[in-house]
């Protein structure tokens, strides 16, 4: 009888990480997932969403008991109240978030041991589109610059091809530098 | 002597929006904004993303006494502990409050009072290619489908040319839907 323990690395279960990659080998239906939000303007700049329920590994997810609540407005100048950071400024935490845990799931598998992880993102906006001044300026980011620091006992070489491996597979990045078809629709 | 009062719609100043136009017509240059995020990897899938300062209108930006504070992980089912919303459900955050924005800014220009306006996100994401299995499928999401709910008093073409000019002129749904060039340097 083989006893399982918890191998941990990175806060990351290791063994459930394997496991999981090989129920999507045997059923590949199980990659698929329905992520959700819901958003309700308040007042001005100011809206809320509230994030819970999703579709994953064959079935609604449950383990949220509470919906995650973000506030989303903008900054004084930009005519808002500041009561959260505002959509754009969203986007860069969507980007770190994801490229830490691909960067640190990744790491786990491989059994390279983290320490610290940070980053710094700045992004290039010009608001003449926003503003209806200009089509010839896109109205979202022009580029966006992303910095990471890494402390970790792994040679050097095999940090670098972590994060080559990392931008590869990270959903927010490809969302970001690749086209995502969005439908809308006006109901009601 | 004109008396200048401020004429709020929907929570929008709309002297101050008028005001922010003529200056950059006058000054494109204030149209340039650099947005910034610092993260932090916290254990496991967890981050923790602080937003603070940014540059804009020709200067460094001191409204916000305290940074936002935003903290990302994943679920359980995903290796998490749900400290957090993921990265790819705070995409769909900013996509709705960027559209909530663009909508009531625009609609105050335009005199339109909005009464509510709540939106709906989901997206589709397989797993795949974050768990390293395929090439094939894509990393990001394989679609958004957004709709959106709005209560005015406006007439309904008046709602839907807005909701159509409100799209070609959103930065994250610009963001989401082209490509946006994103650096990436690992320092230390």
């Amino acid at each position: 009888m083989v006893q399982q323990t918890a191998s941990m690395v990175n806060g990351v279960n290791v063994n459930q990480l394997v496991g999981t990659i090989e129920a999507v080998k045997e059923n590949p239906d199980l990659a698929r997932c329905k992520f959700r939000a819901e958003t309700e303007w308040v007042s001005g700049g100011h809206s809320r969403t509230k994030i819970q329920g999703f579709y994953a590994a064959g079935q609604e997810d449950a383990s949220r008991a509470q919906p995650f609540i973000l506030d989303g407005d903008e900054p004084p100048v930009l005519l808002g109240e500041n009561h959260g950071p505002n959509a754009v400024e969203a986007v860069l935490h969507a980007l770190a978030s994801c490229l830490a845990v691909g960067f640190v799931y990744n790491a786990a598998a491989m059994g390279i041991r983290v320490e610290s992880l940070t980053f710094k993102l700045e992004g290039d906006l010009d608001l003449h589109a926003f503003l209806g001044l200009s089509e010839k300026t896109r109205p979202g980011y022009e580029n966006i610059k992303l910095t990471y620091r890494v402390k970790s006992d792994a040679p050097r070489e095999k940090i670098v091809e972590l994060c080559n491996y990392v931008q590869k597979t990270s959903p927010v990045l490809d969302i970001i530098r690749n086209p995502v078809p969005v439908s809308v629709t006006l109901e009601g």
